[in-house]
Parts: structure tokens; sequence; C-alpha cells
């Protein structure tokens, strides 16, 4: 123990399915951050406020401190669920929720996702961070891609989305080589020549995808693979077949990659080879001025 | 106990990944059979003997009794490798191996796979079943398709194995059915005309696969889906994607569907669409007139 106390304004939450991230905030200025494993997927709807308190409690003072959060918390299966605002529509404005409290220390607000009739689909936690992209950059009008787990491509125009599409590229990733028959085939290197060649693969003949899978594997047993090629392929097959059929939100736009690390390099070095070159921006900042944006139209609502 | 022995002349042995699945046979005849889940995926070398007597013990006489097994237990990973025939080949008649056994009452062969080296493709197993039913229908010439885990395209001419494919549509399906996020849009219902708009559109339109599934799930949140309608879609889809990258194989060709149930009733329909119309044999006939006709060849054997 320090002996020294953060006190927070306010408290910043970005509440995903399997993780729990909170920042102190004054203004606009992280001063201190928190994580945990308690996501919303294994949390019961009473177990939310405890799990909260447990990263935030050091940061609360003896007034009411509001905390304003975004993600998976406000699902139906969440805490408590914050009705889709549909698109078109701005990313961050439509009426947001407060669930019950028992500690008088809190004031929590949970901010709503978005959802696509036509094709269906919806997002949360992405519209914050679109929201603080925006804040960020206010004259940008194309397309966002936010990759993850279930990637975003999101049409931008006069700060408002358009429409999204989501693929859950990331999401087959993990299953295949962690889970599928491919795992005997993976190995920890990433071999960028073959994931390019991959992606190059995948973009032209994107129907041929479910045939390239098994291959992977039988590449190991017939041929004598380098390491790091099929976890590479497997990369490169999945990114390129998404870029197949994303094609029509990208091709010819301005692009802005939102998101940091190894997976929106991959997805940049992709674009770059169709001659996109997209903006990266970091997706921590772009979160915290969303979720700044909406404490500041929060406290000045009457 | 029934105090009843049956004796065996010899025993077939199906060993898969995941199942064990042996018979006694009075020349091509089964007489009893014996099933375990102790598959090569779960077995050390030193196990596969003990697994095997556990099954087959009742059946065996004072004399040494010849196993003939197929399938993965011939894996590098399994009892003893069992080096892959290469395509173009007839499905059996290569090299087989003879793991070392302790028990002198049997002596067991193991039936080597198949390799294909461009593209890389692999099968164990389902040779023995090609030869089977070729045995049965032996002016065969065309395609058969071997739904499954892992769903076997093949080409067969004048009593040869010319090329296959192999597509992980099962082991796909499983895994984004049971452990991705669609799970939660799953129930026990199948609605078999969801099954066949989506086999139209996965085949009129393979590239947009990738953006298909999370739909699914959004389908759920933004919209009623009638219950069935999840599955059968992701089921129509995958299997609509896998025909149109096997359509190659199939188009304007003779099929037969080798494989029983209601996987091969989905493949049987989806075909059917296309105007094709196949024809269906059963599979574990086809597995003991395989297994049979290897037994006669080994025996016969100087």
């Amino acid at each position: 123990m320090s002996g020294q106390t953060t006190y927070a304004d306010w408290i910043a939450v970005d509440w995903g399915t399997s993780n729990l991230r909170a920042w102190a905030m004054r203004g606009s200025t992280p001063v201190a951050d928190a994580g945990s494993g308690k996501g919303m997927g294994s949390l019961n709807p009473d177990q939310f406020e405890p799990a909260l308190l447990d990263l935030i409690d050091p940061w609360l003072g003896t007034g009411r401190t509001p905390v304003i959060a975004c993600g998976m918390v406000g699902a139906r299966q969440g805490w408590i669920e914050a009705p889709y605002a549909k698109v078109p529509c701005p990313p961050v404005g439509a009426s947001s929720v407060k669930p019950e409290v028992k500690d008088p220390r809190i004031d929590v607000t949970i901010l709503p996702g978005l959802s696509q009739t036509t094709p269906a689909d919806v997002m949360r936690g992405e519209e914050t961070q679109i929201a603080g992209f925006l804040g960020m950059t206010p004259e940008f009008d194309g397309i966002l891609c936010l990759p993850g787990t279930h990637t975003k491509w999101v049409q931008v125009s006069a700060g408002e989305v358009v429409s999204f599409r989501t693929y859950m590229t990331g999401e087959l990733f993990a299953l295949i080589s962690i889970q599928s028959v491919l795992r005997h085939s993976m190995d920890d290197a990433f071999d960028q020549d073959a994931f390019m060649a991959a992606v190059r693969d995948g973009m032209a003949d994107p129907q041929a995808l479910a045939g390239r899978f098994f291959a992977l594997r039988a590449e190991g047993l017939v041929a004598e693979t380098q390491p790091g090629m099929a976890r590479a392929r497997l990369s490169g097959f999945l990114i390129g077949a998404e870029l197949a059929a994303a094609k029509p939100y990208w091709l010819g736009q301005r692009v802005a990659l939102l998101g940091a690390g190894k997976l929106s390099d991959l997805y940049a070095k992709a674009l770059a080879a169709e001659g996109v070159l997209p903006e990266i921006a970091d997706v921590t900042e772009a979160t915290l001025a969303g979720l700044t944006a909406a404490y500041e139209t929060l406290k000045d609502a009457p």
C-alpha cells in the first residue's frame, strides 16, 4: 500500500464479454487504471456491482462519482439491457440506462450499442470508440475498420454511422487454430511472407476457403512445412476472405484502422497490398475520448 | 452372462480418432460387434493393444486370430505408422503394417491411408470404405462423397482413386454451433426450408460466407428468429460454400454418397437442388466389405 489516494472526477469503464477495464478520470485525463477478467460473460446481474467496486473502490471519495460504461455490460444478458440505437444515427447519444446500485458512492450509466436491420448486425462498445475517433478527427468521412474477435467495418458520414458489417474472423481463427484438427500443425511462429501470399490467395478465390483449411493440416503430413507457415496461412486465408467480402466497404475509400497491436498491423499490410493505406488510430485513446464525450453530455443534461 | 461364446474367423476394426469399433467376422459376415470411445486421439502407443483386447477378448479362440484395422490407428500419432499410398492408386492394396503385440492370440494388420501431393491432402479409413464400395459396385466410375467431420470428395476411375479433396465442414459446423458466440442462437430444431435457402445463398455467393456467420447471431437480437432457423442456416451456408468449392468434382458427374443418417440426407438434398441425384450407399457395409477384401488378399498372400 502506497498510502497515496487517487480520487476521480468520474470513472470510465469498458466492459466486454471477457474483460473489464476501468480508468479514474480527471476531466478527459486518465489518472489511474485497473482491469480484471470479470467480463460480462462470466457474471450474473447481481455480480456486476461487486465486480466493479473491486476495481474502483480506491478511487471513490465521499461524494457520488459518475461511472460511464460501454460494451457488453449493456447486453440483454448483462447488468441491465441498454436497447440498441438503430443506424443510421450518431454513434453515441441515444438514451442510456442506469442500473440500480446499492453503494451510494456511485452513479452508473450504461451506453447503448447500435443495431442494423438489413443485413442484421449489432455492436456494443465499438460505437463509443467510433464516437471518440470522430471527436478526435471531426472531418472524417469514410470507413472505419475495428479489427478484433468480431471485426467491424463501419461506414461513417457526416458524424453518423450509416451502415456496418461484422466478420467473425478473429473468433474463427481462434477456434480453428486452437481447437480444430489444425492445432497439430500450429507452432508459435508466424511467417509474414506466407501470410501475404495467403491473403492474396484468399482474396483471389474466396470461394475456395472451405477447402483450404484441411490442406494446411495435410501439407504438414505430406510435405515438410516450415515452422510458422500454417498459422500465418490460416490467418491470411481468413483475412483475405474477409477483405474479399468487405470489398464494397474499402474499395476506393478513405479507411482508418481503429485498433492496436499485431492484428491491426496484419490488416494494414493486407490492405496496403490492395493499394489502400489506412490511417491507424489507437483504440484505447478512442474509447476514453468516446466515454469522456458521453460524460460531458450527460453532466450538462438537465 | 449368456454363456454363449462367439468365435471369429477374423476381426474387422474401424479405429478412428474418437471411436473404436470392432466386428467378429465369419468370412464376410459380421456375427457380433462392439465399440468404445477409445479412439486413437486418446491413446498412447502402449494403450492400443489393451483397448482392442477389451472389446474383442470374448471372440478369441485358442488359435491366432487375424485382426484387420483401418483408420487413424495407422497415423503417426497412432499405434504404428502405416505410410500413405500416393494417389493415383487403388484405394487399398499398398503395404500394410503390423504392430508388435504381446497377446499371442492376435495377429494385427493396419491398412495404410492415401495421400495426395497437390493440393496436399490425406485420408485414413475412407480408402477402405471406397474399396468396399467399389467391391459392391465394380463398374463405378465417377465421384464419391463421404460426408462427415472431414467430408471427402473423391474422383474414382478404373478402380483407382484419381484425386480427392477434404472439406472441414463438419468440424467447422460443430465448432461454430457449439463453441462460438453463435451457440446462444442455436436450438435443437432444424428448419429444412431455411437449410435449402441457405444452401442456395451459400452456393450463389460463397465469398460472402465470412460475413454470414455473425448475421445469424444478430438476426436473433434485432429480429425474432424462428426456432431452428440459425442451426439450419449455418449448416446450409457451410454445405453451400463446400458445394461451390467442390463444383469441379460433382458437376455433370455420376455421384455416390457414402454415408448414412441425417448428414448424408442434407448433402443429398443440397445436390438434388443442383440437379445431381446421388446414389446413397451404406458406409458400415462399405467399411466391412473393404476390410473383408483386405483380409482375403492378405490371407492368400505368400
